[in-house]
């Protein structure tokens, strides 16, 4: 017997390679954090990296089962190699699931940073009691997953939940995917920083002028300056929330889905984007739908995709078709 | 023995419920239409209207299984009532089911005709074939239906599909629902019919001028004049596959779909309009959703409903949640 109630079940551990950083964490059967590393991401050896890491933790909790790694980029759910990876180009030449099983002994499950994210949130965290769960992440772009079920549902050829490319302007700007109009042309991080500028050298008076004297804002900038009272930021947020809520309303009447759980940078706005979010959905959303589902913030923070990938490794929680 | 194929098997009814007239078809195990009636549909007794016409199929056919009824309604997966009907009040108000079980002693399963339709084509029409499928009608009103794993997934409270209210403009024209620019506004038959005369009042010349000093004309006369080469009608139909297109492009993003079945009256004009909203869906999806989709014309016509009310009921095909 032991007084760590989680070497009982075993843990797993969660690699988060979304961003500049590689996030590792160890995580309890039942999706605890039980510790977590973080350094900068050297591109060149991922694999090797990650494993270091993960020996860390091994030699703090030897009952490790599975590595799950949650990348940014399409994993093909058959061969679990990395098809597209435009975050990640190096880890999509390799095979960083044979590489890192190599070196570390165990099991390693690759998924889709943002289906890792929405299963992290399924189980353990703004999802929790649903069965039928649609997750967002809004940040530098914008990414979507789909829970039926308590399993991933990954469509024909693995993209499913493309949000962040719902048409939701048919004359909008150029998008890179080729349409006109795509949320993410007005939504995520880059573009909401985009339009604020756009709009301010036009006719702004806002505390945000006086910080692009010194240095390029961020959207964490806007939204603070929201949260702060400023008038022209909180408009750009509560505008940027009707945007998104035009997308989710498509999202609900079509899936009549029992939540909608919105995460990433974007919603570091807090209820400020939060209420305008729903208050555009339920203007755009046939009504029966619309009462039927919980639209709520996320809840893990940068713990999502770690977490859901752990837990992916966990279980077999994955369908496509 | 018998030299009859389908009596081994047995026989199932298929009623619809879903126009004007009272659909009743002798459907074999296999989803094959062995004969079908159809007569005025009497509102004040629906249930004894069609005990009766299910009689003088029994009376050619003894081993009939179970009758399935498409109703333009929504009904509760659970009660198996009709929970709301804006098409028939008066099958909303009394049982339905009970009522037409009572009066041939038959099980009887209700559904939705727009779900029953999308698995009529699923089983023996334009889905066949694949596991996940789309199924869009397109006619006085725009209708949807989800297929995943080769069940119907009708979400939290049954009304999963709603592809009529997906909003494609987000200053368009007010919608019935509450939204401004859905779908529905612009698509439907009589939208088609009144943005038609919107512009011939405007700028018109065609044939369907000349054809509007005698009567009002219908989205068919549109459609049959854009086949017989009129450049005005073929701009309204093409127009209106672009506005499909755009939300075709959506349930693509979202679902990943394998196959997007398109039926109802509007797609009578063919190949004109199919072409215009699959050329839409390809300009405003994500690339590799839209390449693992196959977006079809629906093959069963106005036998769909029927065809599928009967399936539905020999199969335990629908999921909720």
């Amino acid at each position: 017997m032991t007084n760590n109630p989680t070497a009982q079940s075993g843990n797993y551990v969660g690699v988060d390679l979304s961003t500049q950083a590689l996030r590792v964490a160890l995580v309890a059967n039942d999706g605890e954090v039980v510790e977590r590393r973080e350094t900068v991401l050297e591109r060149d050896d991922v694999a090797r990296q990650a494993a270091s890491m993960i020996q860390e933790l091994r030699d703090r909790a030897p009952s490790i089962k599975a590595i799950g790694v949650g990348i940014p980029g399409l994993v093909n759910p058959q061969t679990h190699e990395v098809v597209i990876s435009s975050g990640m180009p190096s880890a999509a030449q390799g095979n960083l699931q044979a590489e890192l099983s190599n070196l570390t002994g165990l099991p390693v499950a690759l998924e889709n940073d943002a289906n890792a994210a929405a299963y992290g949130e399924y189980v353990t965290g703004a999802g929790r009691g649903s069965r039928n769960m649609f997750y967002v992440t809004l940040g530098q772009g914008i990414g979507g997953a789909i829970i039926l079920g308590g399993k991933l549902w990954l469509g024909a050829s693995g993209f499913a939940g493309e949000f962040g490319h719902i048409t939701i302007d048919p004359d909008g700007a150029e998008c890179a995917c080729g349409n006109t109009g795509c949320l993410e042309t007005v939504a995520s991080a880059p573009n909401i920083v985009r339009r604020t500028h756009e709009r301010l050298f036009r006719d702004g008076t806002s505390s945000l002028s006086k910080l692009s004297m010194n240095r390029d804002f961020t959207a964490a900038d806007i939204a603070r300056e929201a949260r702060n009272g400023d008038d022209f930021a909180l408009l750009m947020i509560e505008r940027t929330g009707r945007y998104i809520g035009t997308a989710v309303a498509s999202v609900i009447n079509l899936l009549n889905i029992e939540r909608i759980v919105l995460g990433g940078g974007v919603m570091e706005a807090g209820a400020l984007i939060l209420d305008a979010i729903i208050r555009e959905a339920g203007r755009r959303s046939f009504q029966p739908c619309f009462e039927a589902t919980q639209i709520v913030a996320a809840q893990l923070g940068t713990d999502a995709v770690a977490i859901g990938a752990a837990m992916l490794a966990r279980d077999a929680a994955i369908v496509t078709g």
